[in-house]
């Protein structure tokens, strides 16, 4: 199924090395004025800060939008949007078309399918990434509207850590380190921290000259979401983040708040009691859950990591076995991310964005009504 | 939504302390006969093997099917089945029912429905997952019907680990490790070894003991699965199952194959090289990527590991916020169990199993029809 | 599949002869104070009003809700409920179990799911309707609080037909003529009119001691509908609506406003023109549209009316067809209503309700934000 | 919602007057070779077949397709193909842009979005069904394929019937009869009977003449249907049959088989008994039920009937109602169909056939395992 969503819905469209890839985001609301700068900006992110360290393909990713937008407001309708692709090399896969490289999703394709897309990854590409970005700023558009914002972020490439500290753990940010975060994208990786970019981007110049790749970790926190959202049961927040996390190419891993660590917590210091606020509310004092309880958000900052494999596509000789099950010793070539997590930062907050949106939705349709 | 699945729907309902809990399991194919010794079984493993570790509330879990089956078969109608409520004990919670218990779904239940279950947990609590490990187990007795295994068991509890080894990287189990597999609830906790076994059962009283609690990690592996399951691009397997374990009370983590560990690896050692079989076919040479790639199955074993936070009501005092914002030193008293991995096995085989007959019923829609 | 609905979703389980039927229903508000008598009502209309003119089978119909409701309140979790079936009577059935009533499901069922149900129509059969009442009846409780009225009444049974006049086309109803819509359920057939329910009555009789069955037609009015319900394109209120009632046993027909009238009309005689009203709003002068324009709700009431064929079973001998090929002269014995729309009247409103509350909750998600 | 089907799912989007209008059909299964002349041979059948009948908005109609198929070959990821607009006349709604239309979505539109599209019609026009055609002659391609062909014709135009004789109530048609069905667009508007046929244009030429339109009735008849199609309980194939023309623009009315002449029937003479064929197959002798019974195929032709109301748009003085409450007598110009239900016929047989192969694909996930 090539839709994401349930009130508001975006269907996906398009083959790595077809015409266009494109979008439908159904459920939009109307009247929205769009801001096309910020999804021009987002589309740059995902293109890569420094053109070393990421592939080489390199497609205008001009956005054109078909409908559901009218002099710069949503109109309700459907909005379709198209990415013409124009830069495609197919022959780079000629050679590849009759074997089965590692870690690449061409034999269980071609298992489900019975057949592979000969021009290259298809629908399995992390081409089609670009379509989330698109319809992703849009959402993280109407959600900066109601003060809702999101920042993913590296927090690990290879062995390089980024030592999170309070993005991870505070419920209230200082003003330097929320304008710290808001800068991310001016370091050289998407990364707070401007000497842990370096260090990362370093990594990754490293792992590229041995013609290897790296994995990495992205962190996500979202600040300003209002307490409530979330489904029970089969649909909590966590269920659909992680849903949504998973669903991007080369994801292995996510976890909320602590997560992983948690395993080897105790109760009594794993718990986040809750307190008075001075203005009124109430507030957790921690936040080991990452800003969910039952599924359900807490109104602390939301904050969850996913984690990426390394890009399968390496330039060292490998064993590759043929569709006609002989094993060749084969190398490669062709235009590729060392790290795919470099790039992958704006897809989670997309991603993130499409998730929020939908249940923000849902949550109007049944927040009036409740027991007095 | 209280429903999980697509062709294959699970509805359930029920509230901790009210009547009855209950689901219906819809798309279940005609003319399977059920095994209700099996589901029984399944229902005394989630009630745990030693009753000092787990709580000392006993329901009996009588299941009553509705409808559905007929002299022993399914009908191709709804399964509808009920387990009433007999031991609810209420009043262990009335003296918290204006109080917001930290780690607790109390706070955002009540903020999102305007109130909270006086009763107790309602929706939120784990005892909802009676239900599901009844649908569990009917599915998976339609999977090893189709010679499809799912086993899950403890890989760490609080800061004993299990050295999983074989079970987590091998394409092929020795019988000896499949039986070991197998006796895993002979053992004192669900976990294949007995010594490490022994030692998780020992830190969980150790915890019980100073009233507190702890977190855990269960693995979950499965043999048998066909190539060719899970749908791109929203709905990969991947996507599906981590909603899946995000599902269950308490979980803050999923991770799939060799997870967060491969953001710290390099593609020249993570990949899995294919390979072709003595009978003909091809399959992985390793098992990193845990069975799935661009989110379908490879004909590996799949393999993920689902993290749970330590219990959040523990015995010991806590500071614990009041609706009237007033602040209260408070020690939970009633029944809960020190770590709840421990009981969680056989949901997270039950929530495997729904999603997999889920897809497997998918697959059966699109399968013919391929390319020559 | 047995769920309808989308934000507001009943799923029903239970077949004819089985132990009980049921259903949940997820989504409804919390904080919702319940009137059961409102229930008994809707299940009482629903056993019909004179027991000559039904079906001897005689349920005494009393609901349990298992979950759902506290303190009669909605708890936003989901309402589940049972009816026991008591009145059995699978012997009726054992000498059919081998061949195809005409006009029954046998035979599609039997090819559907590879075997039938040997104890009676299973899920085939009218009876599962009555847990559509008993979740009719709480949404049209919800709904009546919005100041939304559902009424529905036979307009034909057999070859007498109820003059509408009024209720089919007036955009206000004078007080009388409500009153006189209110109370038809006192009439011995649900028509408004007297004279009209005791013809009505009198062919139902005549019908039964020949031996044969009638068919009829069933009008449902809705006053106080908001402007603005319904989703364009494949969510029109209309397509849901006759979604909604080709799902009730027996039906065979759908139209709105003038319906099939429309096709012999001309645009000049059949748009319906806007006037502005002393109180400020904009309202249609005439209602051939049924209240709806581009699938959405105009104000004006919504007008549709349901076709029902004869009962099947009828006392008459038949040529049946056996499983084995054989044919058999048979005449069917066993408890069966001589014309099935005099219990629909019910069926058809809540089947309305379950609908349109769908639609108000999903009215509710997008309605703000519009363009200004 | 934007969004046909559930398996097999088409969304569309495009505003009448907008840049363009496409669709993304999703799950239609890889490896079937697409004739584009069929396509283009059901866009010319929409288009309508003489012009002085048909709007005078002339699109070109020309079908690109973006993703989904290589080589001529369906690639089972999701199909999306846009149309251009190119013959938008906008300022033909200039003048009307603050009034409401009678009969149109204008006042409704304007509810539920806060505004409406200055532009036209928007979603609410007709020229979105140039989608539906696209992607339903691929399914009825597909269909085809299987042995299932879909035929629908005019069978009403204004008061012009069409006796529709054996097309309506045979089991099987003779050769001639069934040759003459597929002619069916080769007379001047879609009606097998050349006669009748030449009938239905002169009224429609008459009423054009007038300034003022027709409405009309659309049969549909369907050959080759395997048996056990059609889910209970709320998707039956008639309930989803009816939503599905009822989606279409100005339908009013739904019926199968014998419809509303059923509410005036008996069960003695409407049952359609079952007899056995010399091929060792069990066939309905009479097909009153068109097919369905339980809303489950019965292996006889399929047939129902939809209800077109007379075009809104006609150019005769209407009083028209403003936004601003006042009242204008006005008479609308501009481009429209004297007749909507003449160019609706191969929209209903597209919607045919995109529910017929959702449930054809939906019926392989569950029909083995059955009863012995």
């Amino acid at each position: 199924m090539n839709t994401f969503g349930r009130l508001l819905r975006l269907t996906t469209f398009g083959e790595s090395h077809g015409t266009a890839l494109g979008g439908v985001l159904d459920g939009f609301p109307a009247g929205f004025a769009i801001d096309e700068s910020a999804i021009e900006l987002a589309l740059r992110h995902r293109q890569g800060g420094q053109s070393t360290l990421t592939t080489s393909r390199r497609e205008p990713d001009r956005v054109r939008f078909l409908s559901g937008i009218y002099e710069g407001r949503t109109l309700g309708t459907p909005i379709a949007f198209i990415i013409e692709n124009t830069d495609t090399r197919s022959q780079d896969y000629s050679a590849l078309s009759e074997l089965y490289r590692p870690g690449h999703a061409d034999f269980t394709y071609q298992a489900k399918y019975g057949h592979r897309d000969a021009r290259g990854g298809g629908r399995a590409s992390a081409r089609e990434t670009v379509v989330r970005v698109v319809a992703g700023a849009l959402c993280a558009q109407w959600l900066r509207a109601e003060g809702i914002h999101i920042a993913a972020y590296l927090s690990q490439v290879g062995t390089v850590l980024y030592e999170e500290g309070l993005y991870r753990s505070s419920i209230h940010l200082t003003h330097e380190d929320e304008a710290l975060l808001h800068l991310r994208y001016e370091q050289v990786v998407p990364c707070p921290d401007k000497a842990t970019a370096d260090r990362m981007a370093q990594a990754v110049a490293e792992a590229r000259d041995r013609h290897d790749s790296l994995g990495g970790i992205i962190s996500c926190r979202v600040d300003g979401l209002p307490t409530g959202l979330g489904e029970p049961l089969y649909d909590k927040l966590s269920s659909r983040l992680a849903s949504a996390m998973m669903s991007i190419n080369a994801t292995r891993g996510f976890e909320i708040g602590d997560g992983f660590t948690l395993a080897s917590g105790q109760g009594s210091t794993c718990n986040d009691p809750f307190r008075p606020t001075p203005s009124g509310e109430i507030e957790q004092t921690t936040n080991h859950c990452g800003g969910l309880l039952g599924g359900i958000s807490t109104g602390a900052p939301l904050f969850f990591r996913t984690a990426f494999k390394p890009t399968s596509s390496i330039g060292l000789p490998q064993m590759l076995c043929g569709e006609d099950h002989s094993l060749h010793e084969y190398t490669i070539t062709g235009r590729h991310d060392p790290c795919v997590a470099l790039r992958a930062v704006p897809i989670v907050e997309a991603m993130t964005a499409l998730t929020l949106m939908d249940f923000y939705l849902l949550h109007r349709a049944h927040q009036s009504g409740a027991w007095r």
